[in-house]
C-alpha cells in the first residue's frame, strides 16, 4: 500500500478550512507589534493566492490591500477567518462569520476558559454561536496555523520552507523551536501546522485524523501534554498509523513536569509510563526528548520502515563504531551477525587491519577511496541477517579532510549510494561528522531523499523508529482467529447479583467468573460452617492449605486476621475457622462473614501481577508486571488498552524490566511465558465481556514453567446507575 | 582558589615537548595526500613561531621551507620531532632523534604492538631506543597532537580556534567529531589535543596530568575507551579535579558496546558502571552521551560550579518549562521552592496569568519587553533557596519574531544579565530556540562569558554537571577525621594462618577479622562435635537457631546440604548436627569437616549485600547493593574505589534505585542507613589494613531499624608468594 494514498473512511471538514480561497483577517492592522499585522504580512510574503479580506474598521487599506470596516462588508466568499481581536469581541464576530457564510474561524485571542469562571461563560457563549451558525473553531487561545503548501501562513514565520511533515502542538515555543531547527539545519519542510488552544470545538484527534488524511503530510508530530478522550485518540492513531508514522513527543515524563505541564495547559496528565505504552500499542512512535522529534520525523518520513532490529554498522574509525554500538543497545537494536560469505566479500575489498565482525570497521581501508564505503553498505545490505545499514563515520568530509582530489570519488560513493536505496528494501541510515558542514557528496545524498544525521544518537533513535514501526505493521498484517467475547449467563448472574446487593465479587465468585472464561483457578471451597471442614479436610488429604475469610466487607483480608497458611488437616482447619472468624468480628464486628475459602498453598513460583482499570482518558487498559517490590518500588509494569492482540500480550511480559527473572534465576526453571499470554488474552476478554467490572486484580498470580496458580483474584462492580 | 593557579606537585615533561621552539618533520612532503605534507600545512598556515625542520633525503625545500636530508643534519636545536614515516624505520630514527638532543616524537605510523607479536617486538625496540636516548613517545599509533596556544597543529585541522578546553582521545574521529563541532557552533576553542596512541611510553594518566597543569586549559576532556592503570587513573584524576573541571566519555557502556571498544583497542573495558561510580568518586564530570561532551565541557568552563541542586527555572512558554522540568528531574535535579517573598516580587513585575511557582512561565509578560527576564533572573537568583538559574525560551528572538523596535530592550536585557553574572555566584544558564540563528543579544551573552545552548537536554546537563561538582568540592572540604588503619595481631594472625594452610577464612574467622575492627557479628558458637551442642541447645535456650558447616572444602555450604535453620532445642541441634555432617560427607568425601557454626535466626529485614574485589584496573573495589533478585536480576549496585569517604559511603546507600525499600515498605520501617554506612566504612578500613585479602563479601547482611546482621561472611585470602 502506498502510504500516501491510504484513506479514512470520512473525510474531515478541516481540509476546506485549511485551504481556503480566501481568509478575512479581522483585527488586521498596520502597527508591526499586532499579530494583526503578522498574518498580513505572512499571507503576503509567502505568495497567498487565494484572496485577503483584511477586516479594520478605521482603515481604508492595510499593507497594500484594501480593507473592509466589517465582515459583513466583505464582498467575496472567504472560508476562513483569522480572529485577533480580544476575547470580548469574538462571540459576535462568530455571528458575523456565519452569517457571511465562513466556515472556519482561528481565534487567538486568550481569556476563555483557561482563565477562570467568567472567561467559560464566554466561550460557552462563542460555542453556541458557533453551533448555530456551522462555524468551526480552531482554538481559542490557540498559537495559530499554517498550510505551506497552499501558502496560508497565518503565523508569519519566516524561513519555513513546504515539506511533508505536519505539526500539531500543545506549545506555539515548541513549533517556533522546530521551525528554526529545520530553518537550522535546512533539511525538513512542514506541511501543516495546528495550534489547537483550549480545543473549545475541534479536538487533538480532530487534527490528527486531519493530518492522516493530507495528501501533503508524509508524517504526523504531535507534541501533547494531555489529552482528553484518550481512547478515541488511540482509535484515530490506530488508522492514521497504518497509513504513515505518526511522533509523539509528551511531556510530563516526571511527577516535576507533570506538575508544570498541568499548570500550563490546566489538563491532567496521567501516568506517563501508561500513555506511552498505549500509544506504542496503537503505532505510535514515541520519542523521549524534545531534540528527538525533528530527526524521527524526518527519518521515518523518508525511509523505508524495517523489517527487523538487526542493524549492520559501516564505520571509519573504531571510536565512533563502538559509540553506534553502545547506542544501539541501549535503543534495544542488535548488531546484526554478518554471514561467512559476507565477511569474506568485506575482506576481499579492506585491508587486513579492518574488523569485518559488525561493527565492520574499515580501518583506513576508505582512506584512499571513500567510495569503498557504498560497496561495504551494498555487500552488507545484502545479507539475510540484516534489516538496516548504518553508515558512520566522516562520509562527505575525505575531500576535506584528506585531499580535494578524492571529491571524484568521493561524489560517486555517493551515487552509489542513492542506487543502493532504490535497490534495497532495508534503510540505510547515515551519520556523519560532517553532515553540519554540507559537504557535496552529502548534499547529493539529501537530495536523493536520504536523510544525513549530525549526531550518532539521533542516527540511532530513527533505526530504532524503524525498526519498531517495522515490527508493528508486521503485526498488523496478521489476521487474528478473534475468539469471541460474550458473556455467559453465570458470569452475567454474578456480577448482577453483587451489583443489586451492592457489593463487590467474592474472591470465589471472581474465580468463578474467571473461571468461565477459560482461566484455571485454583481447586477451592468454600465452607460456611465449621461442619464442612471435616470433608474438605479429607478431600484435600495431607497437603498444606490456605484458608481466606469470606466476606462482602473485608477487602484486606490479610489486615483483618483473615487468612491462615499452611494448614494440615481437619484439627488445624478446625482452628483456623475459629481464629479467622474471631479475627474478622474484632477487625469490623459489622461485616458479615459468609465463611472461609479452603485451598491448596500455592507452589513457590514468579509472582506476578494483572490487573485492569478504567482510565478516566484512556477506556480499560490491563497492567501486567512482576509482583512484590518489583512493582511497588521500580515500578516495573506495561500498559495496553483492552482489547489486546497476541502481539499486544507478548509484547507486555518482554517489556518487563526485570524479565530475566521469567527466564529463571538461582537455578530456578524459565517459566511458561506462553501461559501468561493466554491468561492476559483471557482477562482482555473477560474485560470486554463485561463492562460492568470496574476494577479486576489477580495479585498475586505466580507462574511455573508450566501454567499459572491465580492466588487472589478481585473484581470491583461498577456501581448501579 | 583559582582553579587555573592551582599546581601539582611534579611538573610534567609534556610542557616542553607539547611548546617547543623548533620541529623536525620527519618524512615531510610536498605530496597533499601524505601526513608529512598535512603537517607542514598545519604548522606554516597556523602561523608556528619557532623552527620548521622538514627532514626528506630528496627534496631541498618542502612548502618553501629549507629541508633536511636526516634529522642528524639539522642545524637548529629543535625539541620534537613529528614521525610520518612507516613503522620500521621509527627505532633507529629515535636513535638520531636522541642524539640530536630532541626530547619528544610523536609517531603517527601504526603496525606496532596491536599489530600482533612482529610488530610487538617492533615496538620494544623503539622503546628500548628511547629509554637509551631519552626521547619521550606520544604514540604509536597516535592521530598526532595540537597546542593551538603555541601554534603547533600537527593534525592541520582547518579552522579550530584556541580556546580553554583540552582533549585527550582515544578516537582521532571524535577529536575530529569535536572539532566541527566546535567549527560549526563557534562557541568553544581548544588548548591541547593529544591522541595517545599505543601508549608504549607517555599514558593517558601523564597526559591528564598535563592538562591539570596546563596553564591554558580550563577544562580537561577526554574520550576513553579503556584505562590501564585505574587507579593511578583516579588519583591523578583528583588531583586534577580539585583545579578545574575534568569531563570522560567513556565508551562501552553496553555488552555489544564493549566488545567493539575491545576489538578496537584491544584494551579489556571492564565493567561501565564500576568505572563511572569510580570516576565521580574522582571528581570527574561523567557524561553519557558523546554529543553532550562539548556541551558540558564548555558550561563548566565558564561557569561556576551550583552550591546545590536546586534550579529555578524562568521561561516564556509553558511547553518548554514543562520540558525542563522533566528534564531537570531525570537528571536528579530539583525544582527550587521559591520564597514567598520572591514569588511576591514576581507578581509584582509580571502579568495575572504569569505562573510564579517554579517553573516560573511569565505567559506573554515579556512579549513587549524582553528585559523583563533578566529582572526574573535577578529575582530568583537572590531567593536562598536557589543555587542555579535557567533561563528557558525565546530570549534573544524577541526582535526577529514580534518586533525589529524590541531589540534595544533585548540588548539591555543581556546586559543585565551579564551584571547579574558578575553579581551572584550561582551560575546563569541559558536555552534558547533562537541559539543557532546568534542573535546579537545571544552573541553578546556569550562574548561575557555566558554559554548559550541550543538544546534543553544540553542545558539541564550541564546544570547537571555544575551541581554536581560543587557537591563534590564541597565534600573535598570536609575535613574528615582519619580513624587510624592498622591491622591487630588477631586479623593478622588469622589471615596468616589461613595463608599458610593455603586456605581461606572460615566464616567464623571472618565475623572474628571483622569484629576486631568493630563490625557488629552475631553471636555464634563453634561446635566441633556433638556433645558441645547441650553447652550450646542451653545457652541459646528457646531462640530458634541457624546451623552452618565449618569446613574450608566447602565453600557453598547450601549446596553440600551445609545449612540447617530454625532449629529448636538440643535434640534438634543434635540431629541437625548428625545430618549436616552426613551431607557434607555425600558431597565431598575428601572434605575435611572442622564442625558446626550455630547462630540465632536473623530477624527479617533488608537484605543487602557488601563485597569487595580487587579489581585488575582499579585495585581494591567496594560494592553496595540490595540483596536477592536486586543484585542478580537489576545489576542494581553502587562501586567506590578503597579507602571511602564518610561521603562515599553515604552517596553509595543513596545511589540505589530502588532505596525505597530503605525507607520501609509494607508496612516495614525505614531501616538504620547510618549503621550501614558505618559497616562501609569499617569493611574499606579492614581491606586497607590487610593487604592479603583477595575479596570480601558480606552476603546478606540484613539492615533493620536499628543496625545490622552480618549473617555471613566470606573472606578469600591471597595465595602466599
Amino acid at each position: 500500500m502506498n502510504p500516501i494514498e491510504g484513506h479514512l473512511p470520512v473525510r474531515s471538514p478541516l481540509h476546506d478550512i485549511l485551504a481556503p480561497s480566501g481568509i478575512a483577517v479581522v483585527g488586521a492592522s498596520a502597527d508591526p507589534t499586532k499579530r494583526g499585522y503578522k498574518a498580513m504580512v505572512g499571507l503576503i510574503k509567502d505568495g497567498y493566492r487565494g484572496e485577503i479580506y483584511p477586516v479594520n474598521l478605521k482603515a481604508d487599506m492595510i499593507l497594500g490591500v484594501k480593507a473592509w470596516p466589517s465582515i459583513a462588508a466583505i464582498p467575496g466568499n472567504p472560508q476562513l477567518a483569522l480572529i485577533c481581536t480580544p476575547a470580548a469581541s469574538v462571540p459576535e464576530l462568530i455571528t458575523e462569520c456565519g452569517r457571511r457564510g465562513i466556515k472556519g474561524a482561528v481565534i487567538l485571542a486568550s481569556g476563555f476558559g483557561e482563565m477562570g469562571e467568567a472567561g467559560a461563560s464566554l466561550e460557552q457563549e462563542m460555542m453556541a454561536k458557533a453551533r448555530a451558525h456551522g462555524v468551526r473553531i480552531i482554538g481559542p487561545n490557540t498559537s495559530g496555523i499554517f498550510n505551506l503548501h497552499h501558502r496560508v501562513n497565518l503565523l508569519a514565520l519566516d524561513h519555513v520552507k513546504p515539506g511533508d511533515i505536519g505539526i500539531v502542538s500543545q506549545s506555539g515555543n515548541m513549533l517556533l523551536s522546530l521551525a528554526l531547527e529545520a530553518q537550522h539545519n535546512g533539511q525538513v519542510g512542514f506541511s501543516t501546522y495546528i495550534g489547537p488552544g483550549n480545543q473549545s470545538d475541534i479536538g487533538f484527534n480532530d487534527y490528527l485524523r486531519y493530518l492522516g488524511e493530507d495528501e501533503h503530510t508524509r508524517v504526523a508530530t504531535l507534541y501533547v501534554e494531555g489529552f482528553r478522550d484518550g481512547r478515541k485518540f488511540l482509535q484515530v492513531a490506530r488508522d492514521v498509523t497504518a497509513m504513515k508514522p505518526v511522533v509523539v513527543y509528551k511531556s510530563g515524563s516526571t511527577e516535576q513536569g507533570q506538575k508544570a505541564a498541568s499548570s500550563h495547559t490546566g489538563a491532567l496528565a496521567g501516568s506517563y509510563q501508561m500513555t506511552v505504552d498505549l500509544l506504542r500499542q496503537s503505532g505510535v512512535s514515541v520519542v523521549q526528548y524534545s531534540d528527538e522529534i525533528l530527526p524521527v520525523a524526518e527519518g521515518l518520513g523518508l525511509l523505508q520502515k524495517a523489517h527487523g532490529k538487526r542493524v549492520a554498522v559501516i564505520a571509519d574509525g573504531g571510536g565512533q563504531a563502538t559509540i553506534a554500538s553502545d547506542r544501539l543497545a541501549e535503543a534495544g537494536l542488535t548488531l546484526a551477525e554478518l554471514s561467512d560469505d559476507t565477511r569474506a566479500k568485506l575482506r576481499e575489498i579492506l585491508l587486513p587491519q579492518a574488523a569485518t565482525a559488525n561493527p565492520v570497521d574499515v580501518a583506513g581501508s576508505s582512506d584512499a577511496n571513500p567510495s569503498l564505503l557504498a560497496t561495504c553498505m551494498e555487500t552488507v545490505a545484502a545479507d539475510d541477517n540484516v534489516d538496516s545499514v548504518f553508515l558512520v563515520g566522516m562520509f562527505g568530509g575525505y575531500s576535506l579532510r584528506f585531499a580535494e582530489s578524492l571529491l571524484g570519488d568521493e561524489m560517486r560513493g555517493a551515487e552509489a549510494m542513492v542506487e543502493l536505496s532504490h535497490k534495497t528494501t532495508k534503510p540505510l541510515v547515515v551519520y556523519s561528522l560532517y553532515a553540519p558542514v554540507k559537504p557535496p557528496a552529502l548534499r547529493r545524498l539529501h537530495e536523493a531523499g536520504l536523510p544525513i544525521y549530525a549526531s550518532i544518537e539521533h542516527a540511532v533513535r530513527v533505526l530504532a523508529a524503524l525498526g519498531e514501526r517495522g515490527e508493528y505493521l508486521a503485526q498488523c498484517d496478521v489476521v487474528e482467529a478473534k475468539e469471541p467475547v460474550q458473556a455467559t449467563e453465570k458470569g452475567r448472574m454474578l456480577l448482577l447479583q453483587a451489583q443489586t446487593q451492592g457489593r463487590n465479587l467474592l474472591e470465589f465468585e471472581a474465580k468463578a467468573l474467571l473461571a468461565e472464561h477459560g482461566v484455571r483457578v485454583p481447586d477451592e471451597r468454600v465452607a460456611r460452617r465449621v461442619e464442612e471442614l471435616a470433608d474438605i479436610a479429607r478431600e484435600f488429604g495431607q497437603q498444606p492449605l490456605a484458608m481466606k475469610v469470606v466476606s462482602k466487607d473485608i477487602l484486606h483480608k490479610s489486615d483483618a486476621g483473615g487468612v491462615k497458611l499452611n494448614l494440615v488437616g481437619e484439627a488445624a482447619l478446625k482452628a483456623g475457622f475459629e481464629q479467622i472468624v474471631a479475627s474478622a468480628h474484632d477487625y469490623d464486628p459489622q461485616a458479615e462473614i459468609e465463611g472461609v475459602l479452603v485451598t491448596p498453598m500455592a507452589e513457590k513460583g514468579v509472582e506476578v501481577i494483572i490487573g485492569m482499570m478504567r482510565d478516566p482518558i484512556f477506556g480499560p487498559v490491563l497492567m501486567f508486571g512482576l509482583g512484590g517490590v518489583f512493582v511497588e518500588i521500580l515500578e516495573d509494569v506495561a500498559f495496553r488498552a483492552v482489547p489486546l492482540s497476541r502481539f499486544d500480550a507478548a509484547s507486555m511480559v518482554e517489556q518487563i524490566k526485570a524479565k530475566k527473572v521469567f527466564e529463571g534465576v538461582r537455578g530456578a526453571s524459565a517459566i511458561d511465558k506462553e501461559a501468561l499470554v493466554a491468561l492476559l488474552l483471557s482477562v482482555s476478554r473477560i474485560v470486554e465481556a463485561y463492562p460492568h467490572i470496574a476494577e479486576l486484580d489477580l495479585n498475586p498470580v505466580i507462574a511455573y514453567p508450566d501454567g499459572y496458580a491465580v492466588v487472589d483474584a478481585r473484581i470491583i462492580v461498577e456501581e448501579p446507575l
